[in-house]
């Protein structure tokens, strides 16, 4: 059955948009814990005001998926670290008795769980706009600022555009996703209207694309690119011109989302917003798998980092893509790679090369001819000794040698230059300690156990496989 | 024991200096062959001159290496087609009696043997100077240009210069060689005065040399680059300033002898006259020296194509341009390819890859995303079809997908593709037809029955894998 963008929507709605009761009680819940942590303060002798963020306080959430965001405002005479310090004690015993988890953006925020719901308690300063003192310090204003342009309309296709991104996976400002905010969506939804004309303008965005619903640089749109350099989406922010509230988007993300929105403009469905579930390659499945792609695909296993996921994930990104570099120096071809992490004790790069092995002799380019002083350096270097295999000659205008190779072998390469923890070849810090310690480099089917044991990363590594976005399918 | 220069010049001048005796000798027949050959032209009753020409007439040969050219001057009016057949037949007249090949150049010549000295007979055109009809109508005028120009001292530079290039492998314009011809070299010592001079010079050459012996173009060098394009060496032939003596000269054959011109400056040996003899790799050492490469070493053998060597060698050489381009284009990576022939009945490619198997999955970029229309496109071809094994996906800001190889094997793709004869992926007529009938593709190894068979592909085996010239050694 072939159904209208305006069916698919309508039936989403329904499904996303909480009940009368389900609100009310995540409102009396709210606003409940967001008096206790203001008397907790108060207890404390601190003068600081909590208040409701976020989608609840906006009515953006989606059913079923409510998510607190309580904001304590402390007076600005308060430390750095102190307000970390300060913060976490007053929401401690705030939310006592409830499960408590420590958590970490910029600065230090408590993670609880009341009745089910989770609920973030967020220290942050209580400043005049623009005042900034830290990254947090913005939120009220931005509930302030999006409240009264909201009507229940736009709230509905607020709702709409997160379910959407977090069906194709573009959903989420965090690093491991590197997506879109809620507060994005809602920016979002106030530039073009609706759900529908966002997909329609976003299918043609090109480009660095910018949004300034303010008109904060009303013909001066140049300056942009100075102020907010490469970031692939510029979305300014109203309570603050020199802000990209799309900092944190991704290219590739990004292009996800432009990409799914061509397609859902051009075959609506359902499974934008709630896509099939995968089902993970038996065991025997995943070997015929990857005996018919042929390519080697390394895995680089190794175990807790112990950081905050949005450090842990900086860290694994940049790391992949050093180690990614350095296999390329050593004229290893990528195909593709990837990293997967339980942000607990299974850390896993993937990179899948064109060949394990490469011939043990490498042809080397000297400098041209007209290069006189080069040249002879180049000779004095490569002639009559050990690693010269045939050559020097000229070909063409150049000097050319081949050479022994340092690594011909892949996993070689990569078990020698991490066994030190492979700082120096670009490994992140925390990475590097943990490697230093113990790392496995497996090959091809030898990751079956980890696939057999752990079903995320069967998931994860089904789904590589087929390479492919679900909502493709 | 060090040499001077000049204690080597003089050693290999001695050596190369035609004898009194040899020098009387070789002009006694000359001239006696060229009597015979107007005499010949005279019975036929047709009017022509008959001039001894080449080093012969300039006594610029090497001692023990005489070529005698008689030029056979014929009438203008004369077509085209005739000059051939009536040269020949007189040709043919004037030696009957000894052993004679037909060759070709432009138009065909006759080659002889005569008491031992090899004689070319060629017919050209008597025409007044800059009025050429036929390519080798200059030549009377090159002698009578360079003669009078020529001392003792002199035509022992051109000797020494032209022995250099022989020990090195750059002398002969032939297609095969790419190289000086015999001409070229007396206009570099005209021009620079003596060998030591020359080689200095040519020792900084960069770039397209330009040597304007008669200051033709005085003041408009950049004309130059028009009329000789990509010529990489230039040098005006005096006799008409339309023509590059130097046409010949390949880049590599060029490079090859500034980087012999400044090895021999920098430490002066007999060996660039005189290299000692390639030691041709035993069975055993061969199969070890493959081995040890690890490379992946694919033959391309096929039997006689039946034409004059100019013809073949420039067909050998496009094709095997042609060949290496395709096997690139099915993303096989060359460290190195050759051809060698026995100009009769043998034929073989040399195309050295890194790795002979590539994964049968081949990584293919798709448009980037703000080409809609192309994404469109790429989409439909890509999605869920059989040649698809992972993707498509967003990577970046373009599409990715990656797709079933058509050859894995590089040799199933030379194979396949030649079955045919190779027309259409490049490789030249009569090779083709050749290679339609019948031709082999050997890997490493399986080349040792043709390597233990033939000492000459021996020797260019062992040359090849060595890979360095003999003067670096």
């Amino acid at each position: 059955m072939v159904l209208t963008p305006e069916e698919v929507c309508a039936e989403v709605l329904e499904r996303i948009t909480p009940k009368q009761g389900e609100r009310a009680r995540i409102l009396r819940l709210a606003e409940d814990l967001r008096r206790r942590v203001e008397e907790a303060a108060k207890e404390g002798g601190i003068e600081a005001e909590a208040r409701v963020e976020g989608s609840v306080a906006k009515d953006t959430w989606l059913r079923g998926e409510p998510d607190i965001d309580i904001f304590l405002r402390l007076p600005p005479t308060l430390g750095r670290e102190d307000l970390g310090v300060v913060g976490l004690k007053i929401a401690r015993r705030a939310t006592l008795g409830f499960k408590q988890v420590e958590r970490f953006a910029e600065h230090p925020y408590l993670e609880c769980f009341v009745d089910g719901v989770r609920v973030n308690i967020v220290p942050c300063y209580r400043v005049e706009r623009g005042l900034w003192l830290s990254a947090t310090d913005r939120t009220p204003f931005h509930t302030d600022y999006v409240k009264p342009l909201l009507n229940e309309r736009l709230v509905g296709e607020i709702r709409l555009l997160k379910r959407f991104m977090k069906g194709i996976g573009v959903y989420g400002a965090e690093i491991r996703i590197g997506g879109f905010s809620g507060y994005l969506c809602e920016l979002l939804i106030l530039q073009y209207g609706s759900f529908m004309g966002n997909l329609k303008s976003a299918a043609d965005w090109r480009g660095q694309e910018i949004i300034d619903y303010e008109d904060h640089y009303k013909g001066r749109k140049a300056e942009l690119r100075k102020v907010f350099g490469g970031d692939p989406l510029i979305v300014i922010d109203p309570v603050d011109k020199g802000r990209n509230v799309a900092a944190a988007v991704r290219e590739g993300r990004l292009n996800e989302f432009i990409a799914a929105a061509r397609a859902f403009l051009e075959k609506p469905s359902l499974s934008f917003f709630y896509p099939s579930p995968v089902e993970t390659f038996k065991a025997d499945q995943l070997v015929n798998v990857i005996r018919a792609r042929g390519s080697a695909l390394l895995f680089l296993r190794f175990g807790s980092v112990g950081a905050v996921p949005d450090v842990l994930w900086g860290q694994l990104y940049r790391t992949q893509k050093s180690l990614g570099k350095m296999l390329q120096r050593f004229d290893f071809k990528i195909l593709r790679d990837a990293v997967w992490s339980n942000e607990e004790d299974i850390n896993v790069f993937v990179f899948e090369l064109e060949t394990r092995l490469l011939p043990p002799i490498r042809r080397h380019l000297g400098p041209p001819l007209e290069k006189r002083v080069e040249c002879k350096k180049f000779l004095r270097k490569h002639l009559g000794v050990e690693s010269t295999v045939s050559g020097p000659r000229v070909e063409g205008n150049r000097w050319v040698v081949e050479t022994r190779r340092k690594y011909f072998d892949a996993v070689e390469l990569l078990k020698e230059e991490l066994r030190d923890g492979g700082r120096s070849v670009g490994v992140a810090d925390l990475l590097s300690q943990t490697i230093a310690k113990s790392f496995q480099v497996l090959v091809n089917e030898e990751i079956l156990p980890l696939h057999s044991s752990n079903g995320d990363f069967a998931k994860f590594l089904t789904e590589y496989l087929k390479g492919r976005p679900r909502w493709l399918d």
